[in-house]
């Protein structure tokens, strides 16, 4: 039996070691959407809940074509360069990767996989619910309990997931490319405004020019928007996944956020409210996966939702009709 | 009885027929928080819901000191010459005003007050969990099959409510003071990208040409940021609610919108799409509430949410407590 108490004290035991595939096997339990797995994996976390909470926390946004995969593994490696244990857990909303298996981004990021302080995870879409997100910060407390202290946290700038990770984050990072004005138009409002830097990538060869000209542009644009971070100023910078330039000095940026942000206390605040809001997360997600995945709301809802659209029937009295088909259960 | 059917009929008559004070009775009716109000207040909005989509839906939002007050008295003032009938509806998050006296209001927008073809009702707030918005959009509901062809919706540009107010109306317009620069510390995240215009107010005397400096510099950085609507360029104008400079052409600006998001189609999906959100923000308000307030639930979280901030539980182990409680009842 797969999960037994002894076996979870096991897998504990191997995570707190830094043992990867005893994380692997841990983080698909937590993903599991199998009821009988909900016990073990709240009980794993319970128990790795202590160890968890020393890194830094980085999501990394950016339109797909912005090079984040090549960019995650350019830093990823120059971190495991420093000494550093890097864990890179991938939000994709249309992967339909059902844990296991995540040699897709193996060859991805084939350099960085091969790092023995590297761990690469993508996370499976959870459904439309939201519970990608609360999984993602899970498996991010596993990680962190396993003893990586720096987590990368990847998100298609494109829907609802940004904000998402934002809220789940330290520091946020987009990723855009050369030719700022085109780049905009694919850009999702208000995405700009969750950085706390701006990485112009691929900013080499006859590309560095301009790459500095958009760079310049992002930084008189940043000027105009509000702050991602109580006193921190968003950084316009560039880098070179290909040639490694610009690398450090966007982890220099990282650890100078950091020591602002302790200082100033917003670090822990921060925490603290991100901590609150998944508590409040999971219970909404509950509530609303109960309500839309009940046989009754199911059955009366495209009807329903019908008459309201043709003014039929007023939204309260559609939904008073749904509530009471709910509570009979 | 205040409620019975006969009298729920009388008032859809009286209501139909553009009564103003049985208008007020209306929406006091819909915004009672009281259980035995609820039927009526169906009834009355499923008898007057045909009647109802035949206006132009403006929102308009702006820090507090943007004059929103004056600006909307001025704007409707000038509407009402054109023999148009305009209804104010007035979402303040801090308002405890309980319905019935308006006196706060009536004194703001004194002109307005007394024009035959204006109606002004301020909406009090409706408790934390959304249902202010959902009122407002009934209340305008009840407007329209009053025959209010305009409709101003006002909200404060410092909260949530202006996302709200965005997804219920047609326009949406953002209200600025002179000085760009130091406004824009105050104004919320994001706010620019959700109008249709941005209007410069206090454009007369000796600040006209600040003001002008001020429209093209809003005018630049509207470019470089996401449109609110689809197949519309976000416009950068200015006006005095003073001397009444510039309040034509916002009116123009607003027909023109109409007639061009009317074209495209754009105006009618948004209109359907506001119906479907509409519905789902009536559940999940419901959903929140019956769980939040539910007795056992209440006397559980505050133990709970502090388990969960000094990492002695798990979230989804907090909730999966509160579950077992709520669905004892």
């Amino acid at each position: 039996k797969p999960g037994s108490v002894l076996q979870v004290d096991a897998l504990t035991d191997e995570i707190l070691q830094g043992n990867r595939s005893a994380l692997a096997k841990g983080i698909t339990l937590v993903e599991s959407n199998a009821a009988h797995h909900f016990r073990e994996a709240q009980s794993l976390l319970q128990k790795l809940l202590p160890s968890s909470g020393k890194s830094i926390r980085i999501g990394i946004t950016g339109v797909p074509g912005a090079g984040k995969s090549t960019f995650i593994e350019a830093f990823g490696v120059f971190l495991c360069g420093l000494g550093h244990k890097v864990a890179v857990l991938a939000i994709d909303p249309s992967s339909t990767v059902s844990g296991g298996s995540i040699l897709g981004d193996k060859t991805r990021m084939e350099r960085l996989s091969r790092q023995p302080n590297a761990f690469i995870r993508p996370s499976p879409s959870g459904g439309k619910l939201g519970g990608v997100h609360r999984k993602t910060r899970e498996s991010m407390l596993l990680c962190e309990a396993a003893g990586f202290d720096v987590i990368l946290i990847e998100t298609v700038g494109v829907g609802q997931s940004e904000v998402a990770v934002r809220e789940m984050v330290d520091f946020f990072m987009l990723l855009v490319l050369t030719g700022a004005g085109d780049e905009l138009q694919g850009m999702k409002k208000g995405i700009m405004e969750l950085a706390d830097a701006i990485v112009v990538n691929k900013a080499d060869g006859a590309n560095e020019p301009v790459a500095e000209k958009t760079r310049l542009e992002y930084k008189r644009i940043i000027h105009f928007l509000q702050r991602s971070t109580p006193g921190w100023d968003t950084k316009a910078l560039s880098c070179s996944a290909l040639t490694g330039k610009g690398i450090p000095e966007i982890w220099t940026v990282v650890r100078n956020f950091r020591d602002a942000v302790e200082e100033s206390g917003v670090f822990g605040e921060r925490r603290k409210e991100q901590i609150r809001d998944w508590l409040h997360t999971v219970i909404s997600d509950h509530l609303h996966f109960s309500f839309y995945q009940n046989v009754g709301v199911k059955s009366l809802l495209p009807k329903l939702e019908k008459d309201v659209l043709n003014g039929e029937k007023t939204a309260a009295g559609a939904a008073d009709e749904l509530f009471e088909v709910f509570y009979k259960r």
